[in-house]
């Protein structure tokens, strides 16, 4: 019997999960090596961090997905190693060892967050990144209500009902529209010595507008809508400082404040994920500040044209770290392998299709770009919607979760607040910060 | 300003949420102190844990649910003593003290898991009380396919594959019938290098019968429809121990046997809070063997009628430990404390009506008695649904969780199968059992 074309593909995120998808027909055995077992669709784990979707309805496994793709087999891995020359790939599976043998790879590892160089941020504002992340989140932003309830101190009290979101990126603009309408509106009535509604958000901004890949105009939009909701849009402030009760804000001038605040989300940067770096090192390719290594117009690794690298782990040109490059660079990437092993090997550059950008700022009212269209306001949520229900489809989840998330919109509920008793142990952030 | 009625509930399950509704119009103020912000839909907490509903579907924020009364108070705080003379209770709340004084105090706390004085087995048997409990063992259910996929050794896979319930009472057997299911229906098409419908499900009991409440007509109903779908039923079956790789049981005529299995599941015993115990100390009340302390036929403590025992937490003469029972003695503590305050003084005792018990056997398939009758099959199913229907009723999201249920039921979708970085790295109890 013939030994067919090894495709590994590692990470199940966009890019990697699109690549295996198309491959799924192909002559080819493919391996999808991920650290979890599932797909990740990220633009909604704002809304898991937030209470309104539950974790399933975000994370469909990898194998669910794939069951009708006998030529594919899903490997729960960490990926410690790739040997270039050896054309294999090493992983660690719940202590056991992985090797994998390739004759085309494709690395989709995504990015992490990045805290620039200041990881001890990461211990009191947790990032945006994984399902781990958004219960982490969700547990504070609950538990912080419950702590304000009975903490009789007011300036403490205060800091409690206090909700910095770093970074103006689309991320944060949701973090921070949903962080406001749950205090606004679901937890109406259900405490008795705060009124939640009295909740202070802060969305903090390095550069001088949030939402800058938008356009001037849409993102003086964003402004004046989060603004008119009650939330502090702070630009030009620098987090230069977090620790347990609050964060230093650096303006441009110079200037420092600080924001006293118990509940931090960390949205401001992203970094690619270590198997970049590790790739440029054993190719000799370049990484750029984001830890990206830079690719071929192809998407391959210099002198190494079976190497693929896709999505928020590569650097090409200007490419946006946005989901849709990913999903267009794992189409890509499967066609060029299925193309090659027709026999034609010559080189095709990627192109890049931008389909827009797209940001919730409050209920009913997004900013989207698309092309030369920019719109605001209802018009944008609709644009918005439309995407996000494009993009489910494919999932097993997708009604449920569509039908209960414009349940969430509409009405004021939501339900996916349960607090363990696990999560409000003594050892947990919400415990007094004098005992840490 | 008049001083009114205070009373204290500690617990918000069945019982403590049950008393609190039916005291959010009479003229007291009403403190209802739990260790979690939720109250627990417990009898179907066995399908979060095999994936087919969500935390949030059957866990509701107690304060969410008791948002229209404005007389109750929601504590976060885990009880740590109860001072009778002074009537006052002291609790923890994330490092602070709570102090709070009462004219009449419902202890409601419930019960844990037993493991009959083996607490080592916990480790590798957690039980089924909570939603830790839960995320715990759904982690467990879903990771042992994971590694019985990637395991070579066939006898470790075979380990892999063999999942052991231990207890033949309701949670047991639905416990059973869902692991079951899922392994032949929700992971179809999902593995390469095994047959999920191969996985062997057992399930222990250490009587004579599973099921022995419902009588033995039903008992062996249940026994055929479990081996009908390929579950090994294993009665008089003590579990004598338990360890990483599997249980050690002893039949009734002395012999041991034992099953190799990595993933085992506690649903034997129970025994009721340690808060029990200390009320017992303090006012002299006996305790029966699962620590539940004795009260008297008006479920008030003896020397103590300002203090209700209910649910799980008391023993009064044959009571058995569910759900209706601490909903009826709830509503007649409620009721009880309404009539004082109306001079009302005399001692009524409470009267249980016994409105039966249920357990699922497998899809569309039930075993119910409800006082003489005692339906099985398609009939008993239908009673079951028509029960738990009637609970949710109150329940914010009672439309989404029984359409999701519904779905779940009749489809073989598990929607809830996500496995997180955090519950799949190396420490966790799917690591290779040597490296422990």
């Amino acid at each position: 019997m013939a030994v067919r074309h090894r495709v590994v593909v590692i990470g199940s995120g966009f890019g990697g999960l699109f690549a295996t998808r198309r491959l799924r027909r192909a002559p080819v055995d493919v391996t999808l090596i991920d650290r979890a077992n599932h797909h990740l669709f990220q633009p909604l784990l704002y809304q898991v961090a937030t209470g309104i979707l539950s974790d399933g309805e975000i994370a469909p496994p990898s194998r669910e997905i794939l069951r009708r793709a006998p030529n594919v087999r899903v490997e729960l891995a960490n990926v410690t190693h790739i040997d270039l020359d050896a054309r294999t790939v090493i992983g660690d599976q719940l202590g056991r060892k992985l090797v994998a043998s390739y004759d085309s790879l494709i690395v989709a590892t995504g990015s992490s967050h990045s805290y620039f160089g200041h990881d001890e941020f990461e211990r009191w504002a947790p990032a945006m990144k994984t399902l781990d992340n958004a219960r982490e989140l969700r547990a504070r932003l609950f538990g912080a209500f419950e702590v304000a309830e009975f903490e009789t101190d007011v300036a403490a009290r205060r800091s409690w009902m206090t909700f910095a979101v770093i970074g103006g990126g689309p991320t944060g603009v949701e973090v921070a529209g949903q962080i406001e309408e749950l205090s606004r509106r679901s937890l109406r009535r259900n405490f008795r010595s705060i009124d939640p509604a009295s909740a202070r958000v802060v969305l903090c901004e390095a550069g001088p507008a949030i939402l800058p890949t938008f356009g001037k105009r849409l993102s003086e939009m964003a402004t004046r809508e989060l603004e008119r909701k009650g939330i502090d849009v702070l630009v030009n402030s620098a987090v230069v400082g977090v620790d347990a009760s609050g964060v230093d804000l650096r303006s441009s001038d110079g200037k420092t404040t600080r924001i006293e605040c118990m509940t931090k989300v960390w949205a401001a940067g992203v970094e690619a994920s270590p198997l970049a770096g590790l790739l440029a090192e054993a190719s000799g390719a370049e990484v750029d500040r984001h830890g990206r290594v830079h690719v071929l117009p192809d998407c391959t690794l210099e002198g190494h044209p079976e190497v693929f690298v896709i999505g928020d782990a590569m650097a090409l040109g200007d490419l946006p770290g946005v989901a849709e490059v990913a999903i267009q660079q794992g189409l890509f990437a499967a066609r060029t392998i299925r193309r090659r092993l027709r026999g034609r090997a010559e080189s095709k550059p990627f192109r890049y299709i931008d389909l827009g950008s797209l940001a919730v700022v409050s209920r009913f009212r997004a900013v989207a770009s698309i092309g030369p269209i920019r719109v605001g306001g209802f018009i944008g949520w609709l644009a918005w919607l439309v995407v996000h229900l494009t993009f489910l489809t494919g999932f097993k989840n997708r009604v449920a979760a569509v039908a209960h998330w414009a349940v969430s919109f509409v009405g004021r509920s939501r339900s996916e607040r349960a607090l363990t008793v696990d999560e409000i142990r003594p050892e947990s952030k919400l415990a007094d910060p004098g005992s840490h």
